[in-house]
């Protein structure tokens, strides 16, 4: 992907020194993502739908049901897409100047479909290894109906801007006396203790991907 | 609020063992929710904006710069607003069975402004609360310039539905002897350790939200 200008819609103008043009600082928060929000039109009303995504070169990747009206609207229009990770509370003196640390991405484009029984197969494999690394060698592969029934679509990674949030509490030098406790606490999603299925075999528990941590680092 | 029956779109046909549409059940996932995804248009293009979210009553509350297109966007026409919780990693023994558990809610309408300076200030102190709870009497309260300058947008929880898959894995009976690890591995949102900023004084560190556990139950 190349670190081409932001287009009108992706420039952050406001607070713009957070926002992140580069491909690289796109990628890696589209990869810790397990769900992006989807911005569409359709029957007359704008609709906001979480769903599942990953990422694979230079595209994101959702699926869906063949036949839904949701594909066909994705298929028939443009839309946005953005993804938000939460990182910490940054807790000011003043009430105004709270905040939080995240790191978020806003992707504008028309989807398309992936009809080529290969390549969905290679795209829907990274989906498993997106949650659990190495996974999509171990477990039954999709059968042809399964893959005939479910939509695969990708959108460009193109027009995207991302935003980031990562420091401390900016409060005013007149409230820096203020009697209360500042600073950040961090946030992570983190994965608990796996859980087998009652019927399950002796067998290792999955390896994690390593953006779902299983402790803080403090 | 209500438990009124769902609209034509919100009403939940795909998985529909996954809907909800009582009041409760919504009021529950906006209270864990930090931040929304608002669909709106604007400029001929649909937008997907991720911000902060909190609820007050039966609104969930926005805010943002008075003076922003985005706010001007956001009262003068319809959106539709998610929030997605993950809560755990569905790993099935095929690929095609793999899902997540997680909490979502969509709402439509439109928002409003509450330009009533004493609620204003209830709703923003409830902000503070939200994510630090008891915060907003510890605080610098937000001076009439910052209030002046800031939007405060709500939108009622009305045309509102949840989404909800919180259990285990869902093979096929033919591949229950696949021979690989299948369960679920539950995610939460964890708060690490706060921390001060330098110059902070020995005040106790924030109350977080009984939402952000310091650990991961089992």
């Amino acid at each position: 992907m190349s670190n081409s200008p932001p287009s009108q819609r992706t420039t952050i103008r406001r607070k713009a020194q957070r926002g992140h043009y580069d491909g690289a600082t796109i990628r890696n928060i589209v990869d810790e993502a397990l769900v992006c929000h989807i911005a569409f039109n359709e029957g007359g009303s704008v609709h906001s739908l979480p769903t599942v995504c990953w990422r694979v070169g230079d595209h994101l990747y959702v699926h869906g049901a063949r036949n839904s009206r949701l594909c066909a609207a994705l298929l028939a229009g443009e839309c946005s897409v953005s993804i938000a990770l939460v990182d910490g509370l940054v807790l000011a003196r003043s009430a105004f100047h709270h905040s939080m640390n995240f790191r978020s991405v806003v992707v504008y484009g028309r989807f398309e479909s992936v009809e080529d029984a290969e390549e969905s197969g290679r795209i829907f494999a990274a989906l498993v290894d997106h949650v659990a690394p190495g996974r999509s060698r171990l477990v039954r592969a999709p059968a042809p109906a399964e893959l005939s029934g479910t939509l695969l679509l990708r959108l460009p990674l193109r027009e995207a801007a991302a935003k980031i949030r990562n420091w401390g509490v900016e409060d005013s030098a007149d409230d820096l006396d203020w009697p209360v406790w500042a600073g950040v606490v961090p946030l992570r999603l983190v994965a608990g203790e796996a859980q087998a299925e009652p019927d399950c075999g002796p067998y290792p528990a999955p390896e994690l991907p390593a953006f779902l941590c299983k402790e803080l680092e403090s």
